[in-house]
């Protein structure tokens, strides 16, 4: 509508007087605030600062600013910080936070407000997201317990609300039978959070019941953790006594003592697979849906030894 | 100006047609938005996660959000978050990510921001503050490896723009006089971040010029991370050929091997009084400017012993 002269006056005299870009008044006009939400179920797992930074490192090169909260695995903060996002008019949220039933969620997909998950899904709807291959993740850990000779196997599980909690255990479940493994009910436990304390609870039932199992594949690293934790206040050593497995290899890992042998994710492809998503949501908001997901692949340290 | 009855009335009607608050409307007329920005300077430090957690349940109970930003220790990221969040209109702002000299925190003294440092502070104004008591940490530090019976340790500093990093580094070199230890200057060395990578550089350096020393006081966690990486480099045993201190006592630490002497620093108290002192500058902002200085105590595990 100006010329490139004319453009290039305005914009320099902007400078030199020192102003700066408001986002919300530029909003007003673009409807755009080129801010993104980021929300994640516990930020004190160390697995999502990578996937968060290098979503950000991605929304940065293309002038997007992300703003983070953390719900603390709670709903009800979930639902506020949603709100209180899109009443600020984020252009787009990246959710790593999904409950396999989510309210919230559905609520986003309702309202047409690009949305990306991140790590887990939903049970409902096509959501663009971005994951793990569960599946090949559990078969992968059942996989190296089986090589080393173990064939007792107990399984420390994740919460069943979300996809990664159930999509593992439905794995484990189906594998054991597939292996012809002990399927004693008691041999497989779901813990109630993704956290070392649900995880040392949920083995402590199986040790009450159960001694007799070698190894046990645990969903997620701060279960397997917790794993360690129990072991350890019955006097068994890992890998010694009894394998430990995890699922994520998050950072630190390999200096716990004993190192875990773990699932590693793509934490930097997930990050950046799930902001090029939703900035292409955001623009093409009628684009087909994209689902993607990783492969995992296992890290063999010193947690596991034949039984 | 209505009664109660009838505000009750009202309050009552607006949650059946399940009315939300919008906080950015609500903004316009009250100048509030009830949300606080927290600017982190690395996410993926696993002291920090714990302090937002215990600032957000804080703001949470008093109906503030909290919107969290990553600068990931780029100077020009945290004046575009900040402006970010100015322009969003936050009521007040949290910042881990302080530098001695920081532009960023000038302007928003000069603005009147409502503002709260934590962990590190600046040099000049007379900001709100909670940090912690680097110099007594030092002192706890040097002591216990005195008490162990060594003689000559080495020091793994942080970036000296932070005022940690400073007066950490400041302590160390006041004491090994006043202690009467060796102080050739090649024995100190200064990291140029918090990171493990920049931890490992600085000891390789000094293990390049001095193989003599016995322990190695590290200024975070971190850093003594990388002292460990160092030291297995060059075939040497922690705390067998040397002995190794932290500061921070970020998770995880204590599942290391050797798990980790180190400084616990009161990481719950640091965010809770942050909140606190932000909320009462929202509500005050004449109030008198508070600074908390917290005293940090030492915990000894597996990574010292006697030389």
């Amino acid at each position: 509508m100006v010329s490139d002269h004319l453009a290039r006056k305005i914009l320099q005299a902007a400078e030199e007087l020192g102003y700066r870009r408001n986002p919300l008044a530029a909003g007003l006009r673009t409807r755009q605030t080129h801010t993104v939400g980021i929300v994640l179920p516990d930020l004190t797992n160390p697995v999502f600062p990578p996937i968060v930074r290098s979503a950000e490192h991605t929304l940065d090169a293309q002038g997007y600013t992300a703003v983070l909260a953390d719900t603390g695995n709670r709903r009800r903060r979930e639902r506020t910080i949603i709100d209180n996002m899109k009443s600020r008019r984020v252009d787009g949220l990246i959710i790593a936070a999904a409950r396999r039933k989510d309210p919230v969620v559905d609520d986003c997909v309702e309202l047409g407000i690009p949305l990306v998950l991140v790590n887990r899904t939903v049970d409902k709807h096509h959501v663009a997201a971005v994951i793990n291959d569960d599946e090949l993740g559990i078969e992968l850990a059942l996989t190296h317990l089986l090589d080393l000779g173990h064939r007792r196997i107990a399984y420390v599980g994740g919460p069943q609300n979300t996809s990664t909690g159930h999509r593992r255990y439905k794995s484990f479940i189906r594998l054991r039978q597939r292996f012809g493994l002990a399927s004693e009910r008691e041999l497989a436990v779901n813990a109630v959070d993704y956290t070392e304390t649900a995880g040392q609870t949920a083995l402590s039932r199986m040790l009450a019941s159960h001694r007799d199992f070698t190894a046990v594949l645990a969903a997620n690293d701060l279960l397997a953790l917790g794993c360690y934790d129990e072991l350890r206040a019955h006097g068994l050593r890992c890998p010694d006594d009894i394998s430990v497995t995890g699922y994520n290899d998050m950072p630190f890992v390999d200096r716990f003592d004993p190192p875990l042998t773990t699932l590693h994710i793509p934490r930097k492809v997930l990050g950046v697979q799930a902001a090029k998503i939703l900035l292409e949501r955001i623009r093409q908001p009628d684009a087909p849906i994209k689902q993607v997901r990783l492969e995992p692949r296992i890290v063999v340290r010193g947690s596991t030894a034949p039984p």
